[in-house]
């Protein structure tokens, strides 16, 4: 799929003389969660310690860097890529002096009532420096007057609407939380007696640690020398799953809401087959990541499947396009076409999904080129016709190919032969077979699980514009 | 002198296309009030561009990063440098967003009840992302319900103590405040239409802008599309400019509250040289803060003045110092003595100040293996006894040498011959021969003209532990 | 596979206005080729320009950079990264000026007599200033006394033996040599009007330029504004082309020798599947270098493939490894297993090749962790038992697992259930079903194609201590 | 004085366990000598080591990158900066490996007859990665049969004439050589028992080392396990010291040819006064330059000294000059007058020498701008009329003012009410009262020591187009 980004991924862990370099490796271990900006805050139990980058885990922290954060107790915290609002005041973890000490801050969603609250928080005299709803949070969490940090995170979370998986860190405590609705992951582990706090389990493998369990929906875990407390502050309310994880974001190797991955795309590509059947002479996956469907879609159509788009995997962000000698270079610098696998061939593209369409119409165009025959995409999703508020940075519905064009008309603007979506019952019940209704499938179908004031000036843009 | 540095250099300009860029010079000029961060903002007139690193102005402000810094109005900052709190978090200006928009902030002083106002604050909610007094003010600006910047700035600023020379700066108006007190300098100046808010003249000079005239203590300067606007909305008080201004944080080639700083220098040299002559052949300046004292002392003394000492005009601040070979390095990477002067003679070091001694006492050393006969002492300012809490980074009084040492025991610690510094009335009369009283001498007397609360566990360091 | 390095990838282009641009383009294609330096030269007819540096493509060029290189004529070179040598001196194109002007070169091989060369013109009174055999050819032209730049490189050419897919630059030629081995590739391509020559055709591919032809063994093209002159000035030899562009090398999307790489590496797998058939559940790719033999082995087997090893896509080399916690970092950091797919079952790893054995063993105990029932590990190119000396970077013989260990210790070594190599036969008759014998298969039989005089003291050893 | 450099520093040590450390801070103090670029090379005695990067001594050089400069044995160079040829491969030292081994060179001066003996090597093959003259005298020592490196260095500097204070370091000694004619000065030193050379005696005062004595002209000292071994192989020639040395390139702390430089500076202020009187109120310097000569005219005219044009501290290579807003910014970026000494007044300038003349016209025009009733321009060296062809940088002759001006043109271009230079007669006897004749000061008079080939195509220029 092309432009679609998550917004981070969270790591934090309690009681570990290593605490930041294992944050580094967790942080490492979920950098296609974000690539924007990173940074872990570490603890010596009397002061916070902070660095901060923008770019990569693995350029932004030296070795010099990692002994600047000595410390049991850390957490870290990385964040997308977008053109606008990649700055560095936006970067996270955040930490803030208040009355009672400390406070260091690592969040993974969106916040859906974050103007209002923060509005009326200037009101109130209170100054922002960053365009996070995340710094919103800090601020209630300031102001409440609970006499414990766990029951000023209560008091503050009670006020705020929408998606969050939560790390917060004081000088000797780590508090995770997740959302009533459960919108984003947020996993429990354990590593030679330190505990773990992670957005996916693949941060667990890399560092060896075991997996104990999610933490659920509407739950605060509190990690600190007493061990783990479990609370559950918050009325309950329907589960929100967000359901994308298992189509593209989450790495293919972890486990997400306890199930793993890699299967269920490749169970969503048997279901597309089945769905969207085509004669077609091969199956050719968008690298990287609508390998899996491919490979489902291949094995039960009894289609060859071919890695007939190879890609450059040295891809760099600051590439410099030519001037004059080619024009559109586009998606060219990542991909190639393998023009023996294509050539004279009814070719079935598979992705997991179409945002824009503008990549995919220019990776059709470069299979076209290389002599296919007949193309047939096929996407291992349903149409995405409305945005993400949760945490998912979307564009705008407008720009949303399948929510301003007919299947038709889609297929028109893609010049492909066919174009066929995955229907939601397949999606559905391919990830949850137990016909279980816990999933957000709201850029699906538009039915939004948390309500926000202002559906048609969404906070997102709002934050975006300095 | 050795390890003295002044808090900061501020520079803002309403008016000019290319606002940040005369910015940039203006810093470039106040290099020596704060070599730690700088940092630009400039405004568009819609919305703040802010650009701050770690360093000198030539090495942060690149060419690239000047382009994103539109617009005819901008406000900068020279921080300086110590080696504890030297973080980027701390560095200005400030940009927040509040309630009536967004705001910008560099401050130049101390605020001596800012531990005080933090307290009350935090225990209202508010958070802190610095250690520094500055984000109190942008606190109480935010939290003042006045209608205009210009009465929530009024709002704000009485409710703080001690000193500050402010440049504020929303989208469209940039603000100059100097304390009731005066403690630290302000200039207004004028540059092909554009108005002009710096530290010092010599930031004029360089631009080739008109000096008109200083913000008088107390005085609010409201720069926009109207013009000037001088307002004076605080309670009076006694006068206090930094008399240290003229000893050594100056340059020399400023005007300070309307005194060009270089023939005082000289003439703080000739009082010396009348108060406390020797019998000696050559006088010796400590390069280069010393150098115009001790021309002034030569002609007063009709004692050969001889360039004694060399200063390595390349010293940087990351010199990597030798592990085994040479004990004891020191000084001599900054200055060399030359022997030819120096051998067999009677020699008076002049310099104008003595903090802690121990760059003195290294000195000394070093001209007395250069063969120097006899070394005679002589400052131009009065022994420094108590630290400063109005804006300069002085060491905790029992650091100083002249607050535990009587004169005969300095002299024994620096190991010379004879020891002798300026008076304080030698110090006042030439500084100010129309016998004026408006100097702030504390450092000399510990009689500090703005109260603070506690005096025995000053602010600085308060902030200054993380 | 694992520690497995070619020497480098070259890209150069006659007459085109965006030379270095687009040399810059084909680099960035070539940089699997090459990851330790990069630098191109070009030419605007009246001087060489010259612009290199350590690290990959898109790190070193920067638009400043680009814009240093005008002119219509450029070369480029990717330099392979190991620990030892890899030192900017090394980098290449090298530039020297001789009697008849400036000239620029890059290669890509390696020649095995140029120990002697070197000897004998040290002996003679020249000077190096690298440790790489290609500073031998430029001495060598420098030296010869032919009239024409032509002559010269014939003249030098002839001297040397060895592997050298070879471009040389003057103002205003560009010269493409392939030694009469054939041992590397180079093509012939264009663009516009504008001649290229470059080591694969997925740099072609890129800048959108159309391939014409490979230079033929033992052929020199000469570029300038007269078009292209072929030339055969060289005894002619058997061919010799390296077989190992097929097997791991070359990028999958590139024509090697005028095949296509992708669909060879798959029919690897399946003729390997065909020889060591083995009853399993599920066939499991290393990687991504092991995935089109897998899907050869999967579709001939009938066993289901599966990613059952996932990469991290964002592997940087200069990654901190932790101190206590975790032992044995190793492979881990790349790659990561998906329980899923292997728990419980019979596995069939599928990876290109072995040559030292230690990462096969790492992935096998990561496998195994991973609760794999049986591991069967299947290669799809012969045992690698003998070292390359035409510009293959492999370690000592002693190091290469087969040249050690028989079969069995191998499998013992690897702690898999069983181990089967792909038959020299079997790899032949994929590459080459027309019975061809034009291929160097010695790093397998030690039958090397061109002598060298010192077989037990291979050149690279010579050149690579300093 | 304006645009004047000296082609290097260099300092080598043998015998010290620190010998790169104390070479950087060699290079440290000798950092007048050259910014443009810098290098060290090491020898653990079987193998050399060499770090060399663009820049100042400080930036360049890493405790990091020192580290990999290990061995008891090493050599340095500072290089100068100029636009054009300011590139890598000309850094200093080079190192390169001939038939004998390792060696290493750096080289202070410049060689008239360098285009001649590189043209021949061309001819006989040889090649050349540099402009510098200095890559001739590699290949003369590769390409002499002498047995021992002593007898390959004789034989090549027999070839070779014109300026060189030169260093060379194989594995395990360290030669120094000045020319016969002694143009360029160079030290012996002592320290702990390591045995040191130096461009400059400051570079051993930083490191607390004993100045032994200078190289003689055409002595060749030979430094290694046996100690010190001097040799005289050259036919000697009349001496030919640089006089610029004192007048401008040294640092004042520096014994140069055995004299202290601060002193000679004063002493030629006070000869000038005596030469060119001229009522006047006050003596203001060029600094930093022209102080000394400042010191000593004032002194000599009893007319006072006053520092009226006050230094930027933190002048900075990269400085972004402004667009639009301030037109001919020149000079001010560095110096600013001090309106109070200078205002109504009758004001002598001094400055050591003039080139070209720009800077001196700017400094008058600033000077002018302040106030001064009167300007009169003192210079303490003779008028410039001829090109250096011995290591200094000077432009051609047509844009050194005085070659193309008569005084009284010169004087209006200035635009000063007077101007005088110091006469060759009170030069001469000022630098050497014992009526000495061994100075070189062809750039006064033309008569230039080392004939050299073509005078009219000055092999600066050849070497310095590309």
């Amino acid at each position: 799929m092309d432009t679609w980004h998550e917004e981070c991924g969270v790591f934090g862990i309690y009681g570990s003389e290593e605490a930041a370099h294992l944050t580094y490796l967790g942080l490492y271990a979920l950098q296609h969660r974000g690539q924007e900006s990173t940074g872990i805050v570490s603890s010596t139990g009397d002061g916070l310690h902070l660095e901060v980058g923008m770019g990569l885990v693995a350029d932004v922290f030296t070795e010099e860097r990692l002994k600047r954060l000595p410390g049991h107790l850390a957490i870290g915290h990385n964040r997308y890529s977008t053109s606008g609002s990649s700055l560095l005041k936006n970067a996270q973890p955040f930490v803030v002096d208040y009355a009672e000490g400390s406070l260091a801050l690592a969040h993974n969603g969106n916040l859906v009532n974050a103007v209002e609250i923060r509005r009326a928080l200037e009101r109130q005299g209170s100054i922002f420096r960053s365009t996070t709803d995340s710094e919103v949070i800090v601020h209630l969490i300031a102001r409440s007057q609970a006499p414990t940090l766990t029951g000023r995170v209560i008091e503050a979370l009670s006020q705020v609407k929408g998606a969050y998986s939560l790390l917060l860190m004081s000088r000797d405590q780590l508090i995770g939380v997740r959302d009533p609705h459960g919108f984003r992951p947020l996993v429990l582990g354990q590593h030679n007696g330190a505990l773990i706090l992670a957005s996916e389990t693949c941060a667990l493998d890399l560092i060896g640690a075991t997996y104990l369990r999610d933490v659920a929906p509407g739950e605060m875990v509190v990690l600190d020398r007493n061990g783990i407390e479990s609370l559950f502050p918050f009325a309950s309310s329907r589960h929100a799953y967000c359901i994308f994880e298992f189509i593209y974001f989450a790495r293919p190797d972890s486990y997400i809401y306890g199930k793993n991955v890699y299967p269920i795309r490749k169970a969503l590509g048997r279901q597309l087959a089945r769905e969207a059947p085509v004669e077609a002479d091969v199956v050719i996956p968008v690298p990287d990541s609508g390998v899996p469907a491919a490979l489902g879609y291949a094995e039960e159509s009894q289609i060859p499947f071919e890695l007939g788009l190879i890609r450059n995997h040295y891809v760099h962000r600051t590439f410099i396009e030519p001037q004059k000698a080619i024009r559109h270079f586009g998606v060219r610098v990542k991909l190639n076409a393998s023009r023996e696998c294509i050539q004279g061939r009814r070719v079935i593209i598979v992705d997991d999904s179409i945002v824009r369409g503008t990549t995919a119409q220019k990776i059709v165009a470069m299979v076209r080129n290389a002599g296919a025959r007949e193309i047939h995409m096929r996407i291992s999703s349903p149409p995405i016709t409305h945005p993400c508020f949760y945490g998912i940075d979307t564009p705008h519905q407008e720009d949303l190919l399948a929510a301003t064009h007919t299947l038709e008309e889609s297929r028109a603007f893609l010049q492909v032969d066919s174009l066929a979506y995955l229907s939601l019952e397949g999606l559905k019940k391919t990830v949850c077979p137990e016909s279980d209704t816990r999933y957000c499938v709201a850029c699906f179908t538009g039915d939004y699980p948390a309500e926000f004031p202002h559906l048609h000036s969404p906070q997102l843009a709002l934050f975006g514009k300095e």
